[in-house]
């Protein structure tokens, strides 16, 4: 298969900085979308695989899957997009399309294995597939998203990401007007939370282990942030929380949390990867059929969905631009939480 | 108020053995069913209440919430029993009726505390209620349900709680034909979860530590035992369950029974109230949107919901009938799991 080089930024090892490199991208197939990429939101994921902090990085590395672009080229068969169209690719580039999770829009959980963004096998390439650090970028369409003409388009590329992480479960979980919802951490996917669950007509807390954040939370929208470290204030919440979505990226004792569920609540889990190394108590679960969960980004439809309510209620993430240049700092920053709340990446500074 | 004596059986002390007493039942109040006591199965609780195993045990004990009998009077304004009529009592005689659990027929997460049948304050008396190990009890018509006539009476007993236990989880996570169902420990509460779940035309798989289980299993309708001690057996049973009823009462590891569920499936405790010593890994929860939730018995509505099944399914428990004169060895073998499944006593015995 004919393919093109095009600048990118990324690493060789573990512990390499990312620098500037020439990767391939695979000539335009008949379903694909090339796009020229405007803006790369920086996850926490992209430094982790960068890092190989969870293992499975295959070098090289090029990170990035909160992209936001437009469209230069599409295939034969393409319907969804145009030339010129402003859109967008997440997480995934590709799934298998015909299991029983992708059949429900569930790309995410895929029974084959979706197709991340970066760090996966490549189904057009004997290669790997490399992110949003980049000039450009080819998807099939199916994987490419249409971004609302009235948004910034810099601050919507964490949407793609920290967004549908957060808007999965309160879409999952039946959030709506009047739910009382509160967000554990507030971070890239933490305000997201807020603002999206504020959208949602719900009233949004924001479990904090200082009071510090307090205003940040109420610039935010949110209705009242708890100290998690104050037994009185953890007291009086208890039983009040239809869903928790805990995006706190550590390990972390979840018991204080739970208790703060009311009957059906739910605490889902979208930032810890591993062992919770404090122990369950089942007691407080069983009293009031609670439950603990987790999940990860969201399906293609329900990204769609999500960006079409960000475009309608205007909402997008906070955000602090970058050159490619700094990335490196940048990940310095990110490890000590030193970032209002997303590092998004201007792709001019590339050229 | 003026009460009536009847005979008992239960325990004065944590280490004491049950012997026979008398306790005092109100005089019938104008929403009061009086009911003489036919059956009355016996619950892994009623032990643990009787030795203080959980603490909160205020004595005299007397054990039974799985109780079948006849109406033998009716309060001036009871509506739904009569005279004569065969109804059950399960595990909670009273709830506060106004909060917005007991609003959604959800007594038994009542945010005032349901009142148990048996060890909880008694709001007429100024004592403790008293469990079915009786002759007589006098409940709330709310309270009392009606058994349909074609049932063994005595086998209907434990439906009372170990049925409505299991009941509850397989109807809130919405089991229906083509299910999958798996069940964690085979005793009480676990042979009725196999029962009814397949009587809602679930495939219904058991999971057992040995394989002696594997010909009581399929008598029961269980489509399939999985040894959880053999690895490939356990490896070819990831990703397959939609709902997991774990029955185990004692600590134990969850994570082997998390990677066996579906996407969006969850595992839900009815068994064990403490700690899960063993630490709980996220990653098969994100990667599947998996759950590990927690239940205790069931709503009014729904254990009438139950007993209607049963009637119609002709549904109800394996038991072995016992006088209660047995019960401290009854008690013994309980512990031994040297029951298949629930021991009823026939209350003739005590008169
Ligand atoms: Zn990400
Ligand atoms: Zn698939
Ligand atoms: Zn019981
Ligand atoms: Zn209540």
């Amino acid at each position: 298969m004919n393919t093109t080089k095009v600048k990118a930024f990324g690493t060789e090892a573990q512990d390499a900085d990312l620098i500037e490199m020439m990767i391939e991208r695979r000539e335009v197939q008949p379903k694909d979308v090339e796009i020229d990429i405007l803006y790369c939101g920086v996850c926490h994921s992209d430094l982790h695989t960068a890092r190989n902090d969870w293992g499975g990085s295959q070098y090289p590395i090029v990170p990035g899957h909160e992209i936001v672009g437009k469209v230069t080229a599409i295939g034969s068969e393409v319907t969804k997009h145009k030339v010129g169209d402003t859109v967008a690719v997440g997480c995934m580039v590709d799934s298998c399309r015909t299991c029983s999770s992708c059949e429900k829009d569930l790309e995410q959980y895929c029974l084959n294995g979706m197709t991340g963004t970066y760090n996966s096998p490549d189904k057009h390439l004997n290669s790997r597939t490399y992110g949003g650090y980049s000039e450009k970028v080819v998807v099939d369409e199916h994987f490419v998203l249409s971004v609302p003409e009235n948004l910034d388009l810099a601050a919507v590329a964490p949407v793609l990401c920290a967004g549908i992480t957060t808007w999965s479960p309160l879409r999952h979980w039946n959030v709506k007007e009047g739910s009382k919802v509160a967000v554990v951490g507030l971070g890239g996917l933490g305000h997201m939370a807020i603002k999206l669950a504020k959208g949602l007509g719900a009233q949004v807390s924001l479990f904090s282990r200082t009071p510090s954040k307090e205003q940040d939370a109420k610039d935010l929208g949110c209705d009242e942030v708890i100290i998690s470290t104050d037994e009185n204030q953890m007291k009086s919440s208890m039983g009040k929380f239809d869903l928790i979505i805990d995006t706190v990226p550590y390990d972390h004792d979840l018991n204080p949390y739970i208790s703060t569920l009311a009957i059906d609540g739910t605490l889902v889990l979208v930032g810890y990867l591993g062992q919770v190394k404090s122990l369950l108590n089942t007691v407080p679960m069983i009293l009031g059929r609670r439950a603990v969960a987790a999940s990860v980004i969201g399906g293609i439809a329900e990204t769609q969905e999500l960006l079409d309510f960000c475009g309608e209620k205007n909402i997008v993430s906070e955000i602090e631009m970058i050159d490619i240049q700094n990335i490196n700092d940048a990940y310095e920053r990110m490890l000590k939480s030193d970032v209002k709340y997303r590092f998004v990446i201007d792709m001019k500074s590339l050229k």
